[in-house]
């Protein structure tokens, strides 16, 4: 393994995205939550994918979806993630490999397939996912490597994987280590229906572990109990040293603890196809900017380019350099 | 299985398609022949796999991608090919089923797995590929169902599959079958070097059997000798009751045995972003019109217009309902 420092270290769920075009009548058949996320077994999995149209496959998972765009951006990135001894785990390791990002964690040994997500894109460009997770849901604390962690500026956390209890420990073991090496550690929400079954054991790792919170406005309003930005800012506050909150077309906030609220625009995609992979991208951008040193409005702006690259195409990883686009945009 | 009639069954290799940017440094590092179609085995595979850049899996096949672009045109079509009981064989049959063409063949029982094609997408938009067959090449007589065949107003040969010995008698068996029920054959070329190889085999063959033949320039100056498109013209209404030949963005000529030379336009797409399937969705249009009674220009414009489509994205599969497409310019 390089002994390279990293800017970001991903901790999250390592599955591949199977990407189709679908109308509102197919969400409804499948009792499939629109624009959301919902868990699913291997046998539910196979009966939505039969009736899902031809689709795409490509590497997905929220952080492994960070990592690869911090890669893109001209980062240094590490993912900690399971995959299965299978065909779809060869993909997955060799696509983040294939960016640049290193990726060591052992495939499970025995125990279910690579993790998939079926994602079903209406023509509003709104994901709705079903995801069955699989090996994925099996990283645990002996994945956790504290050399790579303790050379990464910020290990970065999934929300969605903080459901299992295996991972959960993971997450701690991680977030000590990234402590006590000096680094920060940043945990991205997810979904609001995580936020809820899991409420308290949320409130618990952020107020022990996280340094930079990030969450969409409906993400926010699960964990702080009001939708009201003003609110949300305030609570933020007390909660993490940085909570970035995004806000879909209209941009994000960024609420550092000690200073004011820091508007950052979207940026305009040239055109809408998919909007999966959104905040992964941005949070790419944000936790780049944040790892080199830049201020909040350079790395938030750095978060919407990202977001407007990945919303312009099918899937969810960067079709195209994302260095060269903020060296274009003159970000980097 | 239905009973419906169909419009074209395509004969020809189940593969799916690894498709990953790349620049010409890359296809020389790799001996990987610009443009063109190579057949590897799996150590090479696994080689240039494992180099390539980040990929999206998407179902490919010359054939299959044509009998999927004719089901998106709405007409009723069927695919015969050989995947293996693997990961990527459930993918190729899904996602042609999930089209609806029709596509009975037994998965291999014992041998290689699913074949893929390596495709390298330069910055040009041009496409190199390097295939895999595996079990695609297993295609033998005891996949050729006589119903399906005789039901099919066209059946289309993929010249690729011609190189195997196994798989040339099942389309010897296929073509019999088609032309003593009264329908019609159809060929495409599918590579010059494949014709090059298989001079003598492929002229017997189109000889016999054949009534369509389909190729791009390069692929009937192999044919033919003579890349004058006068002397083609010629040899070709010697051979073929109708011959087509590509041009790439000048167009194509529908050369009928008993008449005119009739030329077709390209049509432009919106972005040119990946040649791959181009010549695959022609295929498409010209057979699902013919299949429909439509005369030469009619088809010949289908047929341009399904490879505008093709070459607009990633990927040999339609983005969108090529029916619509093809209703909003008035052609159907």
């Amino acid at each position: 393994m390089s002994q390279t420092g990293l800017d970001v270290v991903g901790v999250g769920n390592a599955i591949v995205d199977v990407l189709a075009k679908a109308d509102d009548a197919f969400l409804s058949a499948h009792d499939i939550t629109r624009g959301g996320m919902m868990l699913i077994d291997e046998a539910q999995a196979k009966e939505i994918y039969a009736a899902m149209g031809a689709a795409i496959e490509i590497s997905g998972g929220s952080a492994a979806n960070t990592t690869a765009c911090v890669a893109s951006f001209g980062g240094a990135a590490g993912f900690v993630g399971k995959v299965a001894d299978d065909t779809l785990g060869e993909i997955f390791r060799h696509d983040l490999r294939a960016l640049g990002v290193e990726f060591e964690t052992a495939p499970l040994d025995k125990g279910p397939a690579t993790g998939r997500c079926l994602v079903n894109v209406t023509p509003d460009a709104q994901r709705s996912m079903s995801t069955f997770l699989g090996a994925a849901g099996h990283v645990s604390v002996a994945d956790i490597d504290p050399e790579q962690i303790g050379r990464s500026a910020i290990t970065f956390f999934e929300g969605y994987l903080f459901e299992g209890e295996v991972p959960r420990k993971a997450f701690y073991k991680a977030a000590e280590i990234a402590r006590s090496a000096g680094r920060r550690t940043a945990l991205t929400l997810s979904d609001a229906g995580c936020v809820e079954r899991q409420f308290a054991a949320f409130n618990d790792f952020i107020d022990q572990h996280i340094d930079i919170l990030l969450a969409n406005d409906v993400e926010a309003a699960a964990l702080f109990g009001s939708d009201d930005l003003d609110v949300i800012a305030e609570k933020a506050r007390e909660k993490c040293a940085l909570t970035a909150v995004t806000l879909s077309e209209k941009g994000s906030l960024l609420i550092p603890r000690d200073g004011e609220v820091v508007r950052i625009d979207a940026v305009n995609p040239p055109q809408l196809e998919d909007t999966t992979g959104a905040g992964d991208a941005y949070a790419a951008g944000l936790l780049f900017g944040l790892a080199r040193g830049l201020d909040l409005a350079q790395a938030g702006a750095l978060g919407s380019l990202a977001a407007s690259e990945i919303i312009s195409h099918f899937g969810a990883r960067p079709s195209v350099s994302l260095k060269d686009m903020a060296g274009n945009a003159g970000l980097i």
